[in-house]
Parts: C-alpha cells; structure tokens; sequence
C-alpha cells in the first residue's frame, strides 16, 4: 500500500530561536510581538542563538508546516481549574494552509495533553470545532476574568472548571 | 453647506442587556461567549431585561453600528502601568463595515480615554494602525503576562509602561 501524508509519522520539535525559525514563522498568520521581540532579542545578542523557545513545530521536509506556543502558568495565577493545579496555556496554534486536515494540529494538541496537564486555550474565531473534536469545552463566561476571551478548557480525571 | 456622515454628532449610549441588544451584537464579528452569556442570562431571567452591560455603542438611526466593550480593571491586578493604578480594559471595539472610516471607532476611543484612566487594549491584528493613530503604543512583550496577546496601551502624565 502506498502511504499517504496523513500515515506519516508526525515528529514534534521544541523549535529553537534563531534566525531561521523566525523566518519560517513569517508565513504564519499570527505573527505578533512575541516574535518581534524575539528578532529584536536575537539581534541585540540579548538571547543566544538557538536558545529555547516556548514554540513546538512539525516540519515536512525541511519546510515548518504547523506550530504552537506552550507555557506552564503556575496554579497560583490559576482561575480556571479546581483543584488549583499548574496548568498549559496554548496560544498560536496554527498550521499552513496547504497542510490542514492532515492531522497536524491533532498531533500538537495530542502531544500538549501528554505532559499531564489542564489545557487553556484561547481559539481564534473560526476553530471552535476542531478545539470541540479535541475534547475542549468553552468555559462558564466570568467578564472580570475572560474580558474579550473566548477560553477553551480540557481536563482529566480529578481536575474540574473552577466555579 | 450638506452635513455629511462625518459631521453628524456621534452619541454614545450605554448598551441595556436586551433581546434586542443581543440581536444587534449579531451583526458584529466578535460574537462569542460573552454575549451566548448575556443571552443565556437574559431567557432564564438571571440577569434583568434593560440591566446594564458592560458595551458602549453608537446607533445610526435605530441601528446599531459601533461599539465597545470596556472594563476597569483594579490596580491589584495591574501588570501593565506604575504606579499601579486603576486602568480600563477595551475590547471588541468594532464598527459595522460600511460605516467604517467615518469617525465613530475614533468618538468610542475617545469616550475612553475621557474616564481619566489609561487603558490597554489587545486587538484584532490589521487594526493597529488605527490604534497607533489614537496614541497607544505596544508594550515590552512580557511572555508570562501577555502569552498569545499584542497588548497595545495609552497613558498620560504621571502614569508609565511598567517595567
């Protein structure tokens, strides 16, 4: 049998910050001062070549085709789960164009839920139904809280919504 | 000589929690869980008919074409400004497509900025260029307090960017 994309093993990488990653994230649609700041820091020599970033990606062939960023945020600024957990945030999760529905961002979100923590996550607009396949469910709207968000959570076993 | 559009004077209201606020929100882009809450609220009469929102608007005649969403968020919880004073919180500020480039995203922005507070701000990505025209400026990228924002912040006098 011939194999086709979506059987190709979807290798996850912490991407590193240099000049090369941030070219590549130029052809993703959110683009923002996260990743000026990083070019700055990187130009400034503030950060080093090739440090860590918060960003996992997956390359097809030597072209990063999806990415998103990660961060642990710290169960005392936690408003979301109960008990007052760690929790990871995930923001620009993103995939090109051309390489959507082949299970890119699945293998990303899969590979997030693997560290063992509730997720939040804060969608654009048009995602809700891939995040909903995913398990994440949309939060009891708190203004003082969410302001302009439109969370998503996903929880296992003793972890539940914060009331 | 012909008023036009532009000379109009622009009033803005307070939004009331209505049906037929909420069937005005729908014209609007950024509908999402805040207003599917207000709605909720409203059919299981947990919150009042004609309580009020947090929106502020500008009708055209008996419709509905710009508004805003605005907070003032406790100086407890500023990460944003030094001293840490009070600030507001703006989001989905929005103007009906073809009511755009008249005036009435500036009058809203300006409403604001009359409550004597400095105000910040994370908007959709290709409207930067009209907050910048209205005086905000980006801030320092801070990954563990913006994560997936572009927060953009105006203040006068006394108040800066905190460090």
């Amino acid at each position: 049998m011939v194999k086709t994309e979506k059987d190709i093993q979807k290798e996850i990488v912490r991407l590193k910050v240099n000049f090369k990653t941030l070219e590549e994230f130029k052809k993703f649609k959110e683009y923002g001062i996260q990743e000026l700041s990083m070019l700055e820091d990187l130009e400034a020599n503030i950060i080093e070549n090739d440090s860590e970033s918060p960003f996992y990606g997956i390359y097809f062939g030597d072209k990063l085709v999806a990415r998103m960023s990660v961060y642990q945020v710290s169960g005392k600024y936690n408003r979301y789960f109960e008990p007052p957990v760690d929790y990871l945030e995930i923001w620009k999760l993103e995939v090109l164009p051309e390489y959507r529905g082949k299970g890119y961002g699945t293998a990303l979100v899969n590979f997030a839920k693997d560290f063992g923590m509730p997720i939040k996550t804060n969608p654009r607009a048009n995602s809700r139904s891939f995040w909903e396949k995913m398990g994440f469910k949309t939060v009891n709207y708190d203004m003082e809280r969410d302001l302009g968000e439109n969370p998503l959570i996903w929880f296992q076993n003793d972890i539940s919504e914060a009331k």
